[in-house]
């Protein structure tokens, strides 16, 4: 058996070496061309089912299409579960004779909330426009190649259902192609990442076992503003929390007590002006103790990534950048977001009176090694030493009557953020590898700005983990009119088939 | 004709002298001890309008049945416009034989804007309850005399249809005991004073000879935390303004961009936190340049005000107040007032990213001598020192580009304050009519922290304004469940049988 599989791995090499990398790439795109519109049609079935995972039985309906998706490509697919009323995380698996890696490809198929409000159309209703504010196309009617700047409209286009089409389409190309994966491929989808993945560490400790590998690959985030593919090696951590500043009980005449009874927009907005500047710098005292530095590695990397910042402020129609880093650089910080502010009524609807309770919703990103429990004590800290008295569940009358200053903090779940060593062999095996199906060199970021659970599979299976994200970077992913580039779906089928059949080491 | 006058005035002097103040209170009381219903019937009536001064059709509607109501009372009443489509004005005048002074009664039958979803009944539904939180009660099936303590909850039932109600049911009552009023009365029924009253001047200057008098009396307000009866000498002026503070062109991926893009949550907070503290002090440069010192007999009615802040924080479950001044002498400053801050989404709709734009909503009150437009421009000019591009109309993308920091300001039309000189004639003769009608001395306040356009009234017939309200400060007006508690209903109607049957200067 151990001879057989060497002689396996000898072949395998050789073809590597000679003729398989421009021959895969070209093999792959053939197949996409005349298969454009029907990667589309799975994309879409996809995108049509509402998929916030605050409501279970919505994931539970996508995990019904999404197994016999995977069982179409051959792979045996199941449910992990971690009890009822959660949303099921999906687990398939194909092992390949000679194999000697194995890989699990990770991704998640739930999206972030929606305000249908906002959007040009319906969040589930996927669409396709001819740009970022284009109009509406019929690709179903249009002949010949669809063109690649169009986009798909719809929650989770970008985030996260297109790696997961990806994957399928690279499956189905390689089979058109007669090849095999060069790895055993684990795929894990996550039911509950818009959420702060709330049990995927029960979901991976109850399969330590099933889930074993080599290496994880993330398919989550969008790639690099310049359009190039990109790897990342960590992702930065989050966590959040519903802050609620509390007025006087009733809603007051803002003439007759609008000088004395204190007001939560004014404390509202002092509170948030105490923990952060303008500049995006964290004001909370000793936030940044365990931060830890860039390496000269990743300095490296970071420092040859190509110019955004210009483009950027033009498409974003911004006076000015928060502090006077590079975005990348401003990434691998920890960052203060204010997600919201609700008190009281603006405009049409304004009276003048003073509110009662100021709402602030907030997420943090956090870098290594800042814990989302460690950024939690160090923020209730801090309000208590600027004299706000902190609760965490709705505060009786004698807790008002005795707080000058009283603030609700409800945390949400999260995790700590992960960077990954880029010199391992799995690391450098898997840059080699895109990098031969880009024919040419990549965007290698140490760290995504973004959020993705990455610590939890390096912390429980000790094993690489890094990111392949293929969604184009202007894709509204956590906002509305959420969109696909179909060129970054066509990208992405490409790199998918590379780390499946060009993926050794 | 002279001396036929001065015999009517002898003999109303000299009846006022012996008899007329006991019994006046005495009529009045036991007529609406028998007309409690009645009263209450037609203020409902009044109440299931819906009165927001930006539905013209609505204003109409209530003018429609007010002017009816007045000539019941055999006043002559009609309406006073200042153009199609805007809130008409109502003025009623009943000509008494033998007066020689002519007093204009003031009140407003527009209430504020309403959100529904916040009052226990609807707004425009009359509902009586037992207490401020108390149950529902059947006012039509109770027997006896209606507790007093009771309260009809409807938006204006305070604010301020509640003194349209006690004028005419005091009309009502001096009519049965066979009295007539003591002065010529004018009725002046603004139909847009919660909108800043932006008619009001063109219809007092278009109408200056018919509302000519010897004073004018303001009936808006609430009295004083006490329950004491109150006259007031001036009021606060008012002016507003919706900010629009501008973040990115579309929402970001807080992750990816977190750090980078100016986050306009994080702007509207450090603006609001610039330009007041948490004690309400504002700290717009030179803001208080031309506030009119209190006067000595100002401060002295102040310094006569009983204590109502320890029973207000535990009311308001308050844990302490802005500043440490008393509630009377707070209101004597200029206030700024957040009325409310709306940015991105908190709570369950929160979502992971950078908002585009962030409103907030400021009501200004004014002191003499601060005049609108002086706090404007100081505000302009303090937000411009700041940093901040200041523009009026929605800003293009060149503008958004140019500027690091800009807010669209929309000012609203407002009015400035006034205090008259508590020390006239006619002042002393109202404050002596409410005090007799009274059995002894009321609170006098040298200005309502709310706002009346009382300054147009002075300004305009160069006449002196003092104000009487009658409802309970308590009264939710401005605000979600707005009521009037039955027994300050009963004590206005003594009040301006008093002003309209026992008042001589």
């Amino acid at each position: 058996m151990l001879k057989t599989v060497v002689a396996f791995a000898a072949l395998a090499l050789a073809s590597t070496a000679t003729q398989a990398k421009p021959t895969l790439r070209a093999d792959v795109d053939t197949w996409r061309a005349t298969h454009e519109r029907q990667v589309l049609e799975e994309f879409e079935a996809l995108l049509k089912l509402p998929d916030v995972a605050t409501n279970v039985p919505d994931i539970e309906a996508n995990a019904r299409v999404l197994v016999p998706m995977l069982e179409k490509r051959g792979l045996k697919a199941r449910l992990l579960s971690a009890g009822p009323n959660t949303p099921p995380a999906i687990y398939a698996e194909m092992t390949v004779p000679g194999a000697k890696r194995t890989v699990v490809y990770y991704a998640h198929y739930d999206g972030q909330p929606v305000t249908p409000s906002q959007w040009r159309s319906a969040p589930f209703t996927p669409t396709m426009r001819d740009g970022l504010s284009g109009k509406d196309v019929d690709w179903r009617a249009a002949s010949g190649p669809l063109n690649p700047e169009w986009r798909l409209f719809a929650r989770s286009a970008g985030d996260d259902k297109a790696s997961i089409i990806a994957l399928l389409s690279a499956l189905d190309a390689l089979k058109a192609s007669g090849r095999k994966p060069s790895v055993n491929v684990k795929v894990f989808l996550d039911g509950e990442e818009e959420q702060g993945s709330p049990h995927l560490e029960a979901i991976l400790k109850a399969n330590r076992d099933l889930l074993k590998s080599d290496l994880w690959v993330i398919g989550d985030g969008p790639v690099h503003q310049s359009r190039r593919w990109e790897l990342f090696f960590g992702a930065r951590g989050v966590t959040g929390v519903e802050m609620t500043i509390y007025g006087p009980a009733r809603a007051l005449h803002s003439g007759h007590y609008g000088n004395w009874a204190p007001n939560p927009a004014v404390m509202a907005a002092e509170l948030v002006a105490s923990m952060r500047d303008s500049d995006g710098r964290i004001l909370v005292t000793g936030y940044s103790d365990h931060v830890r530095p860039i390496s000269p590695a990743e300095r490296a990397a970071l420092d040859a990534l190509p110019d955004v910042e210009s483009d950027l402020k033009q498409e974003l129609q911004l006076g000015r950048s928060e502090g006077s880093e590079r975005l990348s650089d401003s990434l691998m910080r920890p960052a203060l977001n204010v997600r919201g502010i609700s008190v009281g009524k603006t405009g049409e609807e304004a009276a003048n009176a003073v509110p009662t309770e100021a709402h602030v919703s907030i997420d943090l990103r956090l870098v290594p090694d800042l814990t989302p429990e460690e950024a939690q004590g160090k923020i209730e800290g801090f309000l208590k030493a600027k004299g706000w008295t902190v609760v965490h569940d709705a505060p009786d009358a004698s807790t008002r009557m005795t707080s000058p200053r009283l603030v609700r903090l409800q945390w949400e779940a999260g995790y700590p953020a992960l960077r990954t060593d880029m010199a391992l062999p799995a690391s450098k095996a898997l840059i080699a590898s895109v990098e031969r199906a880009n024919g040419g060199p990549v965007v290698v970021m140490p760290m995504l700005g973004g959020s993705v659970p990455m610590y939890l599979f390096a912390d429980i299976f000790k094993t690489p983990v890094v990111g392949l994200p293929i969604a184009n970077h202007d894709d509204n992913q956590h906002a509305s009119n959420e969109n696909l580039r179909l060129q970054n779906l066509w990208d992405g089928i490409d790199e998918y088939a590379a780390v499946l059949a060009d993926f050794r080491w």
